[in-house]
């Protein structure tokens, strides 16, 4: 196969040498490769500013990030056999880690397949689609996933904020099977009901998976309140290890009326909800000097944009410094981050800066990351956003 | 209790506000409080050059780190009553995670007690003091392990490298209970036997425990490497796990043995040995073309001294590099660091390199760091040491 030359300005092939799959649309020789000759979704080789060839990609003309890296090798484009070996090699990974098929099957880059996530639920896969190198094998991801896990039902939530970006229409549509609006979730022994349309993302988040798993651990017995706790992702794990009671804060009452039923599923006893702004409901609670063994903090994204640095972090203070007062004597945080733009290192001085404020002794026992099936490519730092530190909080220790 | 007061320089109290407990020599104002006036071992109360008091701290005049802080109440001292207390804060958390007293059960500075470190081995206890402050209240510790964990045995295993900075000799001694010469270790279900004496610090790492516990979820029917092995921490959690094959790789014949003979307690077959210098032997195994499903590399700190950083990194990537190439087309690669100077992002970095230098396209699946029982102290960079990486390694994927 032939395919049209896309070419970099000099010394731009750099980051991709070191692992990257992206190109940025003002590192392209424009002079030699017009984006514009380029249809959105076409397939190219990637040349150095020397002419050596780099790999194949996929091209979007209108888009900033205007290239994703298919292959190294320069004539291995993208065909429906090389992106049905890599939704198995995907798949491979999660079938030996997981005991059922709940899990995300493909995390874009983090998968060599930038532009497309597929979640799976038991017998229903939900696929998202974001770039046009990937809409235009569409096709192809249908009959992939039908082959490989034959499917009750395959659903397209093509809805995602990033599509516009790439000039493709938004849409959700049920692919095959019967009709479903109502997606069950198993995760760590315990299950879910999640609304398929109006809820988050593609269903559900799994990524948390394995920091929930711990959240059991220090459950026994305790009083746990979770706040952000959409639909008692964390809330439940910990009513499943034990917890004495649960409060799941959150300010969605479609999604507390799915964490009341998620517990009668389960059978738990003492799960109550509260429907409030996180920040007030967490300083009326202070207010009234109630206390909690155990507050899990998993805010949304509370740095969108990297401008958004400055208020984020003063929101992530704010919010750590409340849920340390709402602690007992020798308590647990658990604080959460999924904004991409908050490293690590600023979370946990975050903590400590919070900490110190409110005088707590902490100690930082646990350290998460998103799991095995969102995996991080070194070399592309937007793979890895993830964060969940599990903190002891003393009082009056030192 | 009157205390004798040091007073530090003037800014110098930034780093203590901040949540660190440590006063370097060069932070004390010596023209007010001449170190020389302070024996090893004093309590004094610690002050700003403002007169502020900054709470109370151990004192060594020969150590570069010369206070160590004991509380950030001016007037509380450390005394038998105080020190039980945090021993036995200690326990509670240890208590509340792990099934069993194997555990590292005091970790210094994250538990509030710098210069003490006290592991659990079931009802033998192995006590290592390494500060004039803590040796000064070694019959305490020793009244409080007693009157909270009844052991059958107290070690005071005091031979560590720190203890001559602080002007302390060195010294193995068994204070109470019958004569132990080896140890016995329950970690994730396995059961090891160590000797006490010439081996790793108190005699085991425990820090590794949950990384461990992943590797065993990873191990079903692979052929697995475990290279800088000791007494085969890591392969026969790997043989727990269901390993087809352990190869355990170490330069010494005493932790080889141990190896065999950890196999045998447990029934674990297929575990073989192999005596010899790592970067030899991983090279030798290359040119044979052998190849593994998993390579553990757990090396000994490589870089021992700041100073050592750009030799040791190179070490690193060196053995990640020979790692990679002994695995199969999918393979899993665990790269450990204990190195307190290679931050965790320049051990992944480390591994991007190494993955694009033998080309394969890496994916990092788990992030780990020490156990729970060694608490991490914002603000104490010290505190934070361990890193370990399950890397997926994919040939001619992408």
């Amino acid at each position: 196969m032939e395919f049209p030359v896309l070419y970099l300005r000099k010394g731009a092939e750099r980051r991709l040498k070191a692992g990257h799959l992206w190109v940025y649309s003002n590192e392209v020789d424009i002079r030699r490769s017009p984006l514009t000759d380029f249809e959105a979704g076409t397939q190219a080789q990637l040349r150095a500013a020397n002419d050596k060839p780099l790999g194949t990609l996929f091209v979007n003309p209108h888009a900033l990030i205007c290239g994703r890296l298919i292959s190294r090798n320069p004539s291995a484009g993208m065909t429906p056999q090389r992106l049905t070996d890599r939704l198995e090699t995907a798949l491979t990974l999660r079938d030996r880690i997981f005991p059922e098929p709940w899990y995300r099957w493909v995390y874009g880059d983090g998968d060599g397949l930038s532009g497309l996530v597929i979640d799976r639920f038991g017998d229903v896969v939900v696929v998202q689609i974001s770039s046009a190198g990937m809409e235009a094998m569409k096709e192809a991801i249908i009959r992939g996933v039908q082959r490989l896990a034959h499917p009750r039902a395959i659903i397209l939530k093509n809805d995602g904020k990033m599509r516009s970006v790439e000039g493709l229409s938004s849409y959700v549509e049920q692919v095959t099977g019967e009709t479903v609006e109502t997606l069950e979730v198993r995760e760590n022994g315990v299950r879910f009901e999640v609304p398929l349309t109006g809820g988050q993302k593609t269903g559900w988040f799994y990524d948390h998976r394995m920091n929930r798993a711990r959240l059991q651990q220090y459950s026994k017995d305790c009083r746990v309140l979770d706040v952000f706790s959409y639909a008692g992702g964390w809330g439940l794990q910990a009513a499943a290890g034990g917890a004495r009671s649960v409060t799941c804060l959150d300010s969605s009452r479609q999604a507390l009326e799915a964490v009341r039923k998620n517990a009668d599923i389960n059978g738990f006893q003492g799960v109550d909800t509260l429907e409030g702004d996180a920040f007030e409901a967490l300083k009326g609670l202070c207010d009234e000097r109630q206390k909690f063994d155990i507050v899990v903090l998993d805010p949304p994204a509370l740095i969108p944009r990297r401008r958004d640095l400055k208020a984020g972090e003063q929101a992530y203070a704010r919010l750590n410094q409340l849920a340390l007062r709402l602690l007992e004597r020798d308590g647990l945080l658990v604080s959460a981050s999924c904004s991409m733009h908050l490293s690590r290192d600023r979370l946990v001085d975050i903590i400590r800066g919070s900490a110190r404020k409110v005088d707590r002794f902490v100690q930082l026992l646990e350290q998460g990351y998103q799991g095995p099936d969102h995996p991080m490519v070194p070399g592309i730092p937007e793979t890895d956003y993830l964060k969940a530190c599990f903190v002891r909080s003393l009082t009056e220790f030192l």
